[in-house]
């Protein structure tokens, strides 16, 4: 009994790891569809966001099945409880991607981002995706040295997300207001995907140490 | 023991309710003070913010702590666990209050809103602290006939959010690209704060029926 309780814990964890999977590879397409106003890959990223809805609550039905069936205690009931919650970021993580495709297919045939800031989406694209990569890294070998890359990274990312505000409030700054609003909106997305990406990081590291770290600086 | 438990049950509703009354407060005065230009009021918003994040923590250990005392089944089980759900989007929700408070204080002694979209933002606020205060009457009475009303309200709030685009995007909007940006960012927290309220609606109406209705239309 005990056993068989070990091991679907062990498959709650492969369910987490198997969506975040699927959210890195939705914001590396996303981003991909953004920059080259690829309206098909972003069709894709839309219709694939509900596999990840419906894989995360298939995984959420699980959790709550173990709680019922095996009213676990201490480090077990924590490690369940911190799925679900899991869970629910990662969903989060993949409408984000999805809203970066939405964005592209409102703007198609135009891209959403004027030239000056490209590379500035790029960085910050980039990094979201090595958040989510360095996640199920994390889930899967628990190596904790990953925990400070992660919030690294999403330091880095709120610094080009707070750039994006100075480009904008520039002089030489002539977009359309209706590009400034989409611009925002994206760079928006973007910084939100690295904080929930912080937080299942910072819940990993609970499950592992059994300890909160201080919270990184927001 | 079971009689205890089910007080135990009820004081978590209790919690619950209580820091939806903040979140209301929150928004109402974030609102306030976003429209006025009143910096001190906005402060009290970012302290106060703090206290709903520490009341969400309490609520959280005290839910844990009965998962691992109790060992509930069944529909125990899936109040508890909809409690901590609940409370993770009512500190998103106070989160979002917060981030009004900071966009007034950010931009003081010049208001966020240009005059012609005072109106507008009045209204999505007005309708945000109304979703709030029916959330907590929900709460207290189950009253279902609330969440079609809860419904209504965030989907008024989506045309709003909606018509700021649009406003934006004519050849009159003559605000700075740095307006335009807050402007942008507003609007999103207002409307993110009432997608909070529904998916708190639907947990409620779940515990209450035990069936899940249909998402309304995002």
């Amino acid at each position: 009994m005990r056993k068989l309780f070990q091991e679907e814990l062990h498959n709650l964890g492969d369910q987490l790891s198997d969506i975040a999977v699927l959210v890195a590879e939705a914001m590396e397409k996303a981003y991909r569809s953004f920059e080259t106003a690829d309206v098909q890959l972003a069709e894709e990223v839309i219709a694939a966001d509900a596999r990840i809805d419906a894989k995360q609550n298939d995984l959420d039905e699980k959790a709550i099945e173990l709680l019922a069936l095996q009213g676990p205690v201490a480090s077990d009931l924590r490690l369940i409880v911190g799925a679900l919650r899991m869970s629910t970021s990662l969903e989060r993580m993949g409408d984000l991607a999805r809203h970066i495709a939405q964005l592209t297919r409102l703007r198609y045939p135009d891209t959403v981002a004027p030239a000056p800031l490209v590379e500035v989406y790029r960085e910050m694209a980039e990094k979201d995706v090595a958040i989510a990569k360095k996640l199920v890294e994390l889930m899967v070998t628990r190596q904790l040295d990953l925990v400070p890359q992660i919030n690294a990274l999403n330091e880095q990312i709120n610094d080009l997300h707070a750039g994006i505000f100075i480009t904008i409030a520039r002089p030489e700054w002539d977009a359309s207001a209706a590009t400034t609003a989409d611009v925002t909106l994206a760079s928006r997305y973007f910084e939100r995907f690295g904080d929930h990406g912080v937080s299942v990081a910072r819940k990993i590291q609970y499950l592992v140490t059994g300890e909160w770290e201080a919270a990184p600086t927001a």
